[in-house]
Order: structure tokens, then sequence, then C-alpha cells
């Protein structure tokens, strides 16, 4: 999917609402436990009910990889599903991967080629050549990890490396990097008063923020700061929607929390683009 | 594993050496490729032919992923292979995960219970609360990137914040984490003169050294700076070993490799310990 397209979606739906796909089993529905995949049933039942608010989905792979294979297949059932009845939707891969260069390369295969995603997230430790080899894909999107929403961001990603922390320094390094117009970063949404800075660094860039809702984040603040001139913002939310409810209306409860954020972003927008 | 069950198995073997099982079926020998599963039958030749050279396997989850349900496949029964014929190899994981709490406990789960691997690697972008879930669990090992192989290394690890590099920030700040002595560091060959500093702030955990051999590392070197009272280095070697031939002898040609490393590795110990 081209960025445009995604624009494109973004202003026809009202909305920048992402989806985390974040299943875990002990959470729910248990009346779902008795279906042969329960993972991709409830994945089903909250896409059918939430992709018309919505202009992402985020699984993040830890909570499929947690299942072994029967946790890849329903990934791989989940990801074939949204492309072939949903084709207009940004799917992101939340696999924070990184590795030396033959290595990404691989990964990007398995996300991009293999499973179909149209992003993955990526961790910028191991610098320039762990990420270029999945920015070498056409119209398919890097997500690299900036200011992340939980604690340990503090510990190393606001230190200060010369006169800027180190998330500063690894947006501006990243600009140069081939390809880079096919990055995208996560900035967590607990922390909105940093998308000042962060803008001026990167000021068109997508950036996916997790952490509105179960984390903490406003979104009105996020947007103050956040917002592009073509909107550049995704914003995540999990648990605080599909976990809305655990017995047998919980998707159309999802739905319900999942319109409220919409409706508030479509407020956003409309206020934005006067 | 306990750690003093891997270095009775360094003393008795005489040999540090990790194997890094990074199948790519366009290296393979093509007769392989006729069988059911063809990554499982190279890494059981591979592994019959070098288990009593080596102490550990690193499968890198990059290569499996990236065929998808079959890969994972693969990866199960190579561990299990593993588990059940050499249960005193160390297993690492090389996956190099790393998430906010929760998601890092499921990644965790997948790869000490689900998979049974005595080791993960992880990266610290995301700091404490990222790793801290790893290192919850008794007996299992947590492999952190400090100072990685590959150019990239420069982009960001040897920054200076305040007035020591990122990695050796990143080596002092995980010394205060909760159950830290289950933690190990990922320190690249292809750097000899870094371990003497390293050894500073980690003078006893064990180090994991990719980048001997393809990438260009030096043995002697590593071990000059890098050996500890207890031996503490891991060294890794994937493509020289597993991809020394690619005909019906490459097991053979496999653990003739081995054996050469084997043998610089003893020789090195034997004049270690006097």
């Amino acid at each position: 999917m081209t960025t445009q397209e995604l624009i494109s979606q973004i202003n026809q739906k009202k909305s920048f609402l992402c989806i985390g796909l974040d299943v875990d089993l002990t959470k729910i529905p248990p009346h779902l436990l008795a279906l042969e995949d329960p993972i991709f049933e409830f994945n089903k039942a909250i896409i059918d009910a939430t992709h018309h608010l919505c202009v992402a989905y985020k699984p993040n792979t830890a909570f499929y990889e947690a299942y072994g294979i029967k946790g890849w297949k329903s990934l791989e059932k989940t990801i074939e599903y949204i492309n072939k009845k949903y084709p207009e939707i940004f799917t992101i891969a939340d696999a924070k991967r990184g590795d030396i260069g033959n290595t990404s390369s691989m990964y990007a295969k398995a996300f991009f080629e293999d499973l179909g995603f149209d992003s993955v997230t990526v961790a910028p430790y191991m610098g320039k050549d762990s990420i270029e080899p999945f920015l070498a894909f056409k119209d398919k999107h890097t997500i690299m990890l900036a200011l992340t929403s939980n604690q340990g961001a503090f510990d190393f990603q606001t230190k200060e490396i010369g006169d800027r922390e180190l998330y500063k320094h690894v947006l501006e390094t990243s600009k140069n990097w081939r390809n880079s117009e096919n990055l995208m970063y996560v900035v967590g949404a607990t922390k909105a008063e940093y998308f000042k800075e962060i803008r001026k660094i990167v000021p068109d860039s997508f950036l996916l923020v997790p952490g509105v809702g179960a984390q903490g984040g406003n979104l009105k603040d996020v947007c103050k700061y956040g917002l592009s001139k073509n909107i550049g913002l995704l914003v995540n939310s999990s648990r605080g929607i599909i976990y809305a409810s655990n017995s047998n209306d919980f998707a159309e409860k999802a739905a319900k929390k999942a319109k409220e954020l919409q409706l508030e972003m479509k407020e956003i927008l409309e206020k934005f683009k006067k």
C-alpha cells in the first residue's frame, strides 16, 4: 500500500485509528475456546465489527508465537482474512525485529512476502544495515521504534548523546538511510509534549502511537502536537477496544469503543482542516 | 540449564563453540530439497556430526520465520531433537526480541516454555521493563545485545552518553535489573579491543560472540581480552561451519571446520589454565 492510499483511507473514514490484535486466550470470551481456532475467530469477529471505524490492524507477533505453530497459523489466517475481505486496511506486523543485514532480509521476506503485511515494526539498536533491508521493499513500510510508551523508555532512549537525546539521534540519523521515505516511527502517547520536538525532525512522517487508553495517553494532546499536514498519525488502541467485554457481545462492545475513538478523531480532523 | 552446567560442559569438551543454525534453502545441498523437511534434515545431520565439538546451537529465528508455518515447524523439530538427544547442549533462540512488559512475557513463554530453549537474545532499546519478564525464568538465560558485529553498531551503540558509550551504559544499567544474574551479552568479535573495557563492567558474565569467521573476527584476540575466570565466552560460527560444503559430504565437512575451531579453543583453554 502506498502512503497516499493510507491518507485517502483516513480522509474517507475520518479515522486514524489502529486496532491492536493482541489476543490472549485467557482474556477472550470463554465460549470461543471451544472452537478450532479461537484466536482467529476472535479476530474475525472484531475485524468484521470494526473495519469501517479504523484504518489499520496491528497484530503483535508475541501473542501468536506464544502459542507455537497454532499461533502462527492464526496469524496467517488473520492477515489473509484482512487482505482478502478488507484490502483497503493498512496492516502492521508488530514484531520489533532487527538483525544483521542478511538476517533482516529474511525477516522482511517473512512479513512482507510470506505473510503479506504492509508494514513491520523494527528496533533501531543495530543501526542502518539492520533496517535498510526492510526499506528496500517497494510500497511496504518500516516502522522504527523512536520513543516508546513504557517506563523503560527512560533507561536509554531519553539519554543525551551530545546535545540531543538518543531517540532524536535515531530519528535524525535514519533520515539519511536508503529509501528512508518508507520509514514511519513508533512514538508513545504517554509523552505528548515530546511530539513538538519530534515534528521538528520528521515533519511529514507517519507516527504510530501506542499508549492511548490502557497506557494512559491522551488523544487530544497527541494530536495537538503530532498532526502533520497529511495527518501523519496512526493512533493505536489494543486492550481498551478488544477486551471491552468478554461475553457474547464482545465484538459489538469493541465496535462501540472503536466508534467513540473514531468520533473523537473525526472532530479533531474537522477542526484541523479549518 | 544452570550456568554451572554450561561451564562444566565447556571444560569437558574443551570447547566454547556455538554453531549458528541459520538455514537458507538456497544454500543447503540440493539433494536435501527432495525430502519432506529439508531444513530439519539439514540441522539433524549437522547436529549429529558436531555435537561433541560444540557446547551450544543457535538457530536464528528469521531463517525459520521466512518459511512461515513450515519454518516454525522445522524450528520446533530442531529444538526438540537437540533437547531429547543431546540434553547437555545449551540452546539459544537468536530472536532479538523486546517489547513492553506483558508482550515480553509472551515472547519469554514462547521461547522458554513452548519451544524449550535455554536462552533467547533480546534488544535493549526499550529498557528494563522490556527485559525483566525474560529474566524472571529460573535457569533460563537472556542474552542482550550490547555491541554488535555489524557496521551499523557505530550508528548508535558507540555514541557517547556523558562519559561513556551507549553500549557501556547498557551493560552498566542492566546489572541493576531484577535477576540480572540471568543476563548474558552479545559482543561482536570484529572489535576485540573493546573486550578489555567490557570486562571491566561485566567481569564474570557470559558473552556470546558472533562474527568469528565470515564477519572477520579473530578468535585469539577475542580470547586475549574476553576470557573470564569461568571462561565466560560462547563463540559463534554459522556460515563458516554449516556451509563448508554443499555436496553429500556437508555434515562431514562441517564437522571438520568445527573441529578446527575446537582445537584452537582447546589450545587457548590449556594455556589459559596455566
